[in-house]
């Protein structure tokens, strides 16, 4: 019954996340450059999860990626049992967004190609919803890029919402992840778009589908559609083991009475908190 | 008598958000793109709202959208009897800001187009003041964007004030409201130009139709001049509504003394604080 | 004494400034646009003023502006006797700014137009130092121009370090200051360059007559260069007016224990510091 | 052996920092300029930094500079046997990052400019790697940049950390110093592209040169190689000793109990923490 709460909370929330992320990216294409670029795309998507996490980051810690939950439950953080109301409600949440991006910009869409929905080439469309791979990169390539990438996420919300690290002010966890999200986005983005997320990509590539561009969505670029989903999972999780290793497990007991008022108020809200973007 | 005090303020307030941030697109549009375009609009509106709101929260709670001011009476954040002063002072502001900006652009519009004060087409300058449909829009499409818009503008500032979510670090709700903005105009800024607020988009139009663009401005866009009026309204009430829905009644009762303490020191004024943008 | 090093101080603090905000100029201009632009320009010369804030507020209150020195003489929050220090100490300070970047740029200055240092049209390069109006900008708009945007300037930095205000957290106000100069740069830079500084824009006018640009830089748009100088005095105490008459003498004694707390521990360093930008 | 764990650390985190930061180079030039440009480079680059220092700083300081490190044991914030085994792993970690942002490219560097790895010209590549001077900068000028330019880095770092200036608050640091970067890189980015740091410099430099560019990385630009390592080694020097010099010895004694509660807390670890960049 809680789960069920939480899981409409998560749903509610990639909505808003992947409506205002992928309609940066609406705009930009849409407009052919004049209304949006790369960096209204970068920046606006970073503020949209910093504002999606404000959200719901209160009730259900900010659930919006499966790679994360996952990585959480593979180092502690999060209880096993949730995972697949996490993940379930993640990608229904993700379908639904994308429903809704298609809605507000339908008549932007129908406009566009003469009211076709195409998959590739100039007048493509379908990269508003889910990522496709650059004309050179090849599967490996790809999926390191996938594996680099979240494991960098995953690395630095791990040390965001780590308490006897550094310690972003309580609070302003959102607003760090968002420049993270600017970085990364901005860093390596190039190859295949930086989902990082396979509910932020699976869900809008079905969607798509489904909605008038074809299963081909599924097959472009030699199959591209599962890198984005199983790169993030693997990346999540080495990123999570690279912190542990070399920083976690190094935190001097040096301050044991800081490092005790911390663990009682901040920490388990913060961990709860952790499972974002 | 203390209303009366209140509605100088509001108007004031409207008044600095509305130049500085009608004035970025004026500097975008009147340089055609050399000194200005979709970023210096998109970030420097968003910080005009938040210098405004640093400016007048203190005293008059930051009011400067009827929808945000009407969701809160809707949802017992404000009185009543409150709002149409606010309402009044709200578009009164925003007619005076419109004069000021034109004042200060006065040269500029000028030579623009030959002293020709146009409304649509290449030389168009009264979208510097309200805003106006893509030419691929509908009139329900039109609508939709704005509800939408509008409900996810609700949704996240009353995330923002709300004490027992996340927590915007007090002082820094403004910065968070002016990163929100980034997000909403970078995403649903294409079809009818975000307006999301009745009086920046009616007052500045009643100015321009008085000033020499004339009343096409109203009657252009299949008489599109109601939708940003009408559309933030509902779509306001109707994101206030998704939050306490989904968010606000699910706050655990696990935490009771934080809850009061919250509740005795900021919650009151933060809801004051929350009447903005 | 004391005050010699203040105004030590000051230069320094205006030094740093003014090299790294009319470097964004230098960077944008001698690369054609390549480098630089008006993003990079309005947001690097804004976190040039941030950091310099950071550098100096602890010891001379970040005075580098005589319009916001000035206006805080007026208004009491600063002493009279002290002004001649710290407006020489800006003067002076903007002209060894103004070298520092003339002597780091000077082989890309001497390669971008065959050696020759212009003033106007394609090949100029002078408004990296100094500002310059539109072509179409009469006397009169200028001046308003000025004036208008001195006093938003104003009207924001009182806010900021008014403590009875909704108050930006302690030891980040210089953040929100350069969110206030992206905003201010973005709206109103168009006329004539937002320079709202007699000394940034005076000091280095004259080096530049000196340097090699001769002294039409003082005669070029119809004897332009009076109106930084003048405007932003007027405007800055307009502004300070308006922010005292509109906002401060309306604060509730509602909550007199928190008032009293902020006067104590917060408000006479504020003041002190709130003599920047 | 805790040295050992702190350089691996060190080395941990320049990678993360040189594979982030370096990465929007990478991006912009890979896609000629489509999918970035100035604006991400400089924002992307300086928020890199940000979480890198979040990741790192609590275990060993955020130290990826070792002209950052030289000034800290120049002014006694860092024990000089500390210095070796950071440098070493500052540069180490940049061989390894410039390894990880070469594999992760490898396909688009390889359809770049048909498989070739070139240093200067209009499909260069060399340059997302390693700093290159602008084509008009003599040497002369090019070491008075990287003196200058590190210089205004060091002169904010200290007054970052230094509890008696005006104090970002705690946690914060980090993204001031984004910000700073910013600043900088939007400034004196034209002359040679702001490297500041031997490590981020070198250690690229020398992969490239035996990835395939080949030993003329360090030729080029009339051996340009050892601007960007010794320039901000001397800099960094002189940043501290005016920092020191001009606004750390004046600072008051007039509030005893304010900057004796600092002391105990703060002091020590943000002096340990200021080693970054």
């Amino acid at each position: 019954m809680d789960n069920e709460v939480m899981e409409t909370h998560a749903m509610h929330l990639l909505n808003e996340y992947l409506v205002l992320g992928c309609g940066c990216i609406a705009q930009a294409v849409l407009s052919r450059g004049v209304l949006g670029g790369i960096v209204t795309i970068n920046v606006g998507f970073a503020m949209a999860v910093v504002t999606a996490i404000y959200v719901t980051g209160g009730v259900s810690g900010g659930h919006i990626n499966p790679a994360v939950s996952l990585a959480m439950c593979v180092f502690g953080r999060m209880r096993w049992y949730k995972l697949p109301f996490y993940v379930g409600a993640q990608f229904l949440g993700a379908f639904v967004g994308s429903a809704t991006i298609f809605g507000v910009y339908y008549d932007g869409l129908m406009s566009f190609a003469g009211g076709k929905l195409i998959i590739t080439g100039e007048n493509a469309t379908a990269f508003i919803f889910a990522t496709y791979p650059a004309p050179y990169l090849s599967l490996a390539n790809a999926f390191a890029d996938q594996v680099l990438s979240t494991m960098f996420l995953l690395m630095v919300v791990f040390a965001i919402f780590d308490s006897r690290n550094l310690g972003v002010p309580r609070g302003l966890e959102p607003v760090v992840v968002g420049l993270l999200i600017i970085a990364l986005s901005s860093s390596l983005g190039l190859n295949c778009g930086c989902a990082m997320n396979p509910a932020r990509d699976l869900s809008p590539r079905l969607f798509t589908a489904l909605a008038g561009w074809g299963f081909e969505v599924f097959t472009v670029g030699n199959n591209f559609w599962w890198i984005p989903v199983v790169g993030p999972l693997l990346g999540g999780i080495l990123g999570g083991f690279i912190y542990v290793l070399f920083i976690e497990i190094h935190h001097p007991n040096a301050h044991p009475d800081f490092e005790e008022e911390q663990s009682e108020n901040n920490k388990p809200e913060k961990y709860e908190l952790s499972v974002i973007m």
